[in-house]
């Protein structure tokens, strides 16, 4: 068992096991190689009766659990969407342990509330976010939007519903390409999945506005009670980004509750070319984006904005004896913002983050991310094999890979599909995928906090070769 | 911004800040002493532009930040439960946070998975859960109380209820006493709290078996539907057992999900004199308990077992283009566990904390915990101006302030409201209150991970001194 009194000791050689993965990190493979049950194996299955030494944990842990791990933080990953950190993040979380406070309420610690007040509203004024939206810090984005529907089913049904239940004729609203974390929240929330409505996308993916409103107006002819939109700004496959202003007129004219979720791309609005992207904004209820996917700040850490903070608490309080203190009313007592009674001090290290950095050291960051994809996008687009299945947007490309002569859709997407095996089997590069009208595509997104040019000139290098090992593109 | 070849000069900064604290941490305040706002007010409006100085960071937090926090790892918090820490977790914490794996599905971590699997099998065993049931770290109790609620409403409806919404005859049982975490997921849930059905307890504070049962019956001759009960292994108010072989019968008699929460007296059951408590527990369907709360293992960190994975899966699965993998059917893919998508790699320092504490040094530290509280309920009801208002029990004891010759029930309250005011406000304990048959109670739980006898006649000595300060207390 640990000392306090050896307290540096044991520390230290954590900080130095970490350094020396950070110092290995490039040349593990990125995507984890291990067989199902392969790490379970070498657990013993039973725990130890007596104390186990901190250097055979950690001499475990890089033996056992290490291989195991698919290294988010590594430079070659481009996968799904990032979920950066930065050392300012982990030494934040190192700290943000050891005080161990549990922030449920202001009064069990008074500096995270009012720190989380305040980096919220950094983020708020920063990303363009209008000055009476406020903010609260969730765990993701999924349960930030399960909040947001929450909240739109009491706003419609008086709230009642906590009370009395979910009436059957609620209506949630979303594209086709929206996250599944909307349906997930549909169905948490007894609303249930039959009354989410996708609504097909323009060309650009993105939701069309028109199909929206014939659909509100079908449904309200019906009876049905349309409750809430959820627009994406920058939607999981494409990261398209559906048209808020029209939304937002649809939504007020209707009285429905629009939630917006830019849980990936809301980060780019800290650079003010990319304001357009939430214009529109001031008519929205409410609003999410992850600092944990593109801010250098480590999962979990979502940001949820909202206009009405005081509809948020009637959604959620509940104030039980053990629970009542003298401060209720005067300060955010943010376990009534959201789902679970129990925080973690996450505000610390967003300050430490935005301090460290500064905004100019985060805009730098992200525009040097963007100008890394177009580089690479470029390089795509001219390949005689490859193609760019939509324009790059952001830090984000789609793409194919389209074997010399090869028209047959089905076989290419069965080439594309071996391909990505092949490349995330190399351990080398580590991408995802999606569907675009049929089309199996390649996803890169080049968000990872310490990656440099090098490592996108690699990635390149890494598919051209790839392409050689995929027998099914080179026929004879 | 901070460089990777600086990380040990950075990290050593923070390691001997954290250090630092720890040695001051028993002469700070326990609870916060700031008023609201203060704190607030000390931070600038707007984010700096360029980047500051970690040495300047620091600072801001020992002088800013650190005033504003209740230290919920002094050895003189005894309010609440504890969220208790340890050297190993924290340390933990700083491995995970550098790794920033983001574990959702086996494929994104292998090894989190896997050992997630492990040490929820290795708890299991330790606690004499039953070898069929299956575990999963959840957030926080709150959130898996909820995950019970909603998969014993699939299971109710026919897994119908996520996709048609939830008929408002659904009905939830548990006791007048139980945590408000339940109300809070039967809203959510749109199950509705009007069909939650607080059953009165007996005279230890037990849910009445009888009651449940009658109302069961009335309910069925209703026409309504008996969902979930949940049963509660350590109330909040005064740590109640409620009698789970009734419980158990009741709910496979009437077939009801029986959900149990021993969020906080859970980890008593690593000793065996307190196995009684889950007699019967063969027959619940699920249970929870906070490793976060008594068990060295930082905030957040809730362990989840349910007998039955398959349904708890079909009630929460959601399978997008972009998260299907090939290891799909072979793995756990935990996201389809619980509500939220992202997940940390949380399974490591419950992994940490075992095996460096041993089960050995798991049961020793309990017990030790318990022996302090026997002293401590020993001395309070030795001394003739203090009562034990129900006897104590594991860690906890709950007991007032009885100032001779005062006999009114409403001025005992006042007094002892006041007397916690006092004691809170001195900074040199923190206790929290609740109320018993309508008495106004302290509640006092010795929990902490570095609890020392010390500690505990020191808080008989501020509480003693304490009543000399309460004017109500001393008439004349
Ligand atoms: C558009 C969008 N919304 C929501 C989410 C879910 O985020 P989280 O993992 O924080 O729940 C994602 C994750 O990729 C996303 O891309
Ligand atoms: C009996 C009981 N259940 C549930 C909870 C909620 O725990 P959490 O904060 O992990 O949601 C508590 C917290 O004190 C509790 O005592």
């Amino acid at each position: 068992m640990l000392e306090k009194k050896h307290f540096q000791r044991d520390a230290t050689k954590v900080m130095e096991w970490i350094d020396d993965y950070f110092a290995q990190l490039e040349s593990l493979p990125v995507k984890s190689k291990v067989k199902p049950k392969a790490i379970y194996e070498q657990i013993p299955a039973a725990p130890p009766e007596s104390s186990e030494d901190l250097d055979q944990i950690l001499q475990d842990l890089s033996e056992v659990i290490v291989p195991g791990i698919t290294h988010w933080q590594h430079p070659n990953f481009h996968a799904y969407f990032p979920a950066n950190s930065s050392l300012e993040s982990v030494l934040a979380e190192f700290i943000t342990a050891a005080i161990g406070a549990q922030c449920m309420i202001w009064d069990t610690s008074p500096a995270a509330a009012e720190l989380e007040e305040r980096v919220m509203e950094w983020l708020r004024d920063a990303m363009g976010l209008p000055a009476n939206f406020e903010g609260v810090i969730q765990d993701t984005a999924s349960s930030a939007t399960l909040v947001a529907i929450l909240t739109a089913r009491e706003v419609k049904t008086d709230f009642r519903a906590n009370e009395d239940g979910v009436p059957n004729n609620l209506r949630v609203y979303c594209s086709t390409e929206t996250h599944s974390s909307i349906e997930k929240a549909v169905g948490i929330s007894g609303i249930g999945k039959k009354n989410l409505v996708k609504i097909p996308v323009d060309e650009k993916m993105r939701l069309r506005a028109d199909l929206l409103e014939a659909r509100i107006r079908e449904d309200l002819e019906n009876g049905l009670v349309p409750c809430c939109v959820v627009a994406a700004i920058g939607t999981t496959g494409t990261v398209a980004v559906d048209p808020l202003p029209e939304l937002a007129a649809i939504c007020e004219q209707y009285g429905v509750w629009l939630h917006v979720d830019a849980a990936y791309a809301g980060t780019a609005l800290l650079l003010p070319e990319y304001q357009w992207m939430i214009e529109g904004i001031d008519r929205a209820d409410s609003f999410v984006f992850n600092p944990h996917k593109w801010m250098f700040t480590n999962f979990d850490c979502t940001a949820y904005f909202v206009k009405d903070v005081d509809v948020l608490i009637r959604a959620f309080e509940v104030l039980p004896e053990y629970l009542k203190t003298k401060s209720r009313g005067l300060v955010n007592d943010y376990r009534d913002w959201g789902i679970p009674l129990g925080r973690r001090f996450r505000a610390l290290k967003l300050w430490f983050v935005i301090r460290s950095f500064g905004m100019e050291g985060l805009r730098k960051k992200l525009r040097h991310h963007i100008a890394l994809n177009e580089k690479f996008a470029a390089a795509i687009g001219e390949h005689p094999e490859f193609e760019l299945v939509i324009p790059p947007f952001l830090n984000y490309c789609a793409f194919r890979w389209v074997p010399q002569n090869e028209t047959d859709e089905a076989r290419l997407n069965a080439c594309n599909e071996q391909l990505l095996d092949t490349i995330n089997k190399s351990g080398k590069l580590f991408l995802s995928h999606t569907k675009i009208g049929g089309k199996y595509v390649l996803r890169m997104v080049i968000g990872q906090t310490y990656v440099e040019e090098r490592h996108v000139l690699q990635a390149l290098e890494i598919l051209r070769e790839a392409t050689k090992m995929v027998p099914l593109g080179r026929p004879n």
